[in-house]
């Protein structure tokens, strides 16, 4: 049984019929699998226990992973298009670390190559291709993203001077070593975290981290209405879209329900069109 | 006094007359009065002076709950499907604990038992079938459930990417001890909770911290915005339907609850158009 | 000079001349300096060096408050009705702990009296004579209190269930003394406050405090739903009434831009009326 | 090459040709540079081995940001406007602390100036003069900002009578030493910040820290939903005015962007009526 190029593309790219569906079935499953076993890998006593295990199914999910991004690049007819492609990249980062770690001899490197054998979580990623409905979301977000960018550049002016004063006001034998450590405390307080790990002891600085608390209290509302303004307007188009009629004369199909003449060829309406 | 079976069904399914009502009220005040056994058997210090006297009450407690279990088995004309129902498990988990710690002889079992008594508490849940302005919440929930859910992947792989990444980059001498304990971190941080029992001690950790903080902010306003336009939208339905009437001259159909005359046509509405 | 009464009570409970203007400055200001002595007094190294002071300055208030207590009873027409009221009561709990501190011998009771003392500030609440701009929000609040009130009931489910799941699961080595404490644990979790005095350190109760920190991050969105959506509402209504206009034939103020007829009396409007 | 007063005028107020474009690029290159080299200068290790680096940058910038400000104090028609308005402010007290280190001698002052040489981080203001996009966040702030008043009001008074009652029942011992760290924990507290810091171990503080974090919790919907529906508002404005014109026939106002025809009486639309 040997598969022509141009039916193993289709098994590869399409999910139409019973190959292809299969082909993606047992990917996902791949994909699963290797994250769960790079998660147990990470915890000492498993590693201690089944840690030969791990390495040998590793390298069994590399070596498949490695195939699938040789069947890509070799079936797509753009293999360049596809290489710096978003799931291009992130297919080939997938299997890049385990191998740098056998080609790298310094112990030193090696280490750094281990740690970034974990990064293969970021198999993840290739589910992106199954996710269709996450399109509202992430238009939603596209379209608030000019104004959350501001908010973030004013959020992060707030912090500048916030964690400058906390590193004046409260210095070093607070906890405020230095200007990054109180913008990083600024970020903690103001984004509502508060991990507790540096806090104000002087009264002036607790007086301080309380302005910041209610600031922070009051400008959570401003991404929260930007987005939930924007999907709002969203959802009243698609309704729009959804209960509107169309002319029976010329087609349009954007009539409301109190017009009484097309607005596009002036034609009557129908009180039932 | 002998009940017929359909009296007794009526009393202990329905609730609109004296002695089904007066059913309803006593079990309320069995299902609280249970409760707050369970939660102060727990304390230590009460439980040392008064276990003997909560001992007795949660056997009385069980017996009445088992004796309504039972009616219920036997008075619903749809017995299977009543047992296997969401309130049938409810009502069967709220029991079977406390006689399965008399079953059970297995001496380390018998203490797993003896916590899973405390799951008793899940009679709560019977308060369920008084409530019914609930739906608004659980049906604005419901129709966000899609949405909701790609929302909890997207942050489920933002987890597993930065929880990885806090791993590698602080390692277990900074508490993030494997993978699964920097995705908890990831999560504690996300959603703002901030315990402060692992914190990021590195300039690369407090920086990676510092963006999952600032993402979690922005990103906090996506589930609320989904909410709230469901919500929105809701409620203008509602209003719609409860206020709108239609002409009964012109069949204009956007008529007020106040309008006398119809605004399109100028003839008078009729009260109860 | 002697005022008569009604004079008086005109400068007590009116705001619109010079004299009446002058009463309520002078108690604004005695309500922030009382407001401001309590608070210094409560700070230990302040109370040590001017804590004479602060007792005189107390004495002072405290009688000059009980002159407008006495002041409003006597000059109110429905003495009764004051005295039940909220303002009534608050009046009167601002003055009554520094008198029960003269008049109690008993040690014991009387450092409680003492620390009662310190609810004073509940004299902050005289200023809420003086907003009248508060109503918008306390009656968007209002008319969502019946869907806070589900709300705050499920919450407190999901907080009887999870706490006595932690209790179970955590148990007293870790900090989960009974189910109270877990009880208070899941509320600090879920409203994402966090203070870290009480963490899960088995793996089973990171999973279901990750759990926990999940759902409250998807359900931090209803109330703000709710309460946006009233608010919007709130505000159309507003907008309404201000943008329409009025028949020029019947006075009838609710017309809106598209109409031709007026829906109270029929006779046709004119386009600009 | 001698530049005219009009000339070097142009080149520092407006943005629209070559040179005063670059002038721009240069200053922004400045202000980013000179607030690195701040932040890098407080981080202890590299204050030690690069601090003669950083003092003589800062003195270059110090030249530079005091050329721009005698520039713009000479160049500009309306020298005192400058000199008081917001920027000039900001100008100034960006250069004004590192003179004030150089003319004070008294040592124990010397160290305060040295502190507040840092706060020429506020050098980051400057950049506010490149933001146009941002009118719609602080216009949102602003027509909100009267209800936030009142909400911030009762959001202290709340935090003024839960810290006094904290105080009172969990008292020095438990660190709630005095009133106005009360009122830290609170909005600490309130916030959902919860550093951890201060917390409740008595049962009856952990349940009025209960509460408080349920109110927290219910409230936080408030000043969200003031800013959502003050955007939503704005927006809709916005559309409106955007897309719809009046009918030149029958003078009815609301068509929309596409229609060729009156939706009222059926007549042609001018393409810009």
């Amino acid at each position: 049984m040997i598969l022509s190029k141009r039916r193993l593309a289709h098994i590869v790219f399409a999910s139409n019929d019973r190959a292809s569906k299969t082909f993606d079935l047992v990917l996902l499953w791949l994909i699963f699998g290797s994250i769960i076993v790079a998660i147990l890998d990470s915890v000492g006593h498993l590693h201690d226990k089944y840690g030969d295990v791990f390495f040998v199914l590793e390298l069994a999910f590399t070596f498949l992973f490695t195939l699938e991004y040789i069947l890509r690049v070799w079936l797509t007819s753009k293999t360049w298009k596809y290489v710096i492609s978003f799931y291009g990249i992130v297919d080939l980062l997938a299997i890049l670390p385990v191998y740098l770690s056998f080609f790298v001899v310094n112990s030193h490197l090696l280490s750094v190559i281990r740690a970034l054998r974990l990064l293969r979580v970021i198999r993840i990623l290739k589910l992106g291709r199954y996710l269709v409905e996450a399109e509202f979301l992430s238009e939603s977000l596209k379209a608030s993203a000019a104004k959350i960018q501001i908010f973030l550049f004013s959020v992060l002016t707030l912090v500048l001077i916030m964690g400058t004063l906390m590193f004046v006001v409260e210095g070093p034998e607070n906890g405020f070593t230095s200007i990054p450590v109180g913008m990083y405390w600024a970020i903690v307080t103001l984004t509502t975290v508060g991990f507790g790990d540096i806090t104000p002891n002087t009264p002036v600085g607790q007086l301080l981290a309380s302005l910041i608390m209610l600031m922070g209290y009051a400008i959570i509302a401003v991404p929260t209405g930007i987005v939930s303004s924007e999907m709002a307007k969203r959802r009243n188009t698609e309704d729009h879209y959804k209960t509107h009629r169309s002319c029976t004369h010329c087609g349009f199909d954007n009539l409301e329900s109190g017009d009484s003449f097309c607005r596009k060829c002036g034609e009557p309406v129908n009180s039932r069109g």
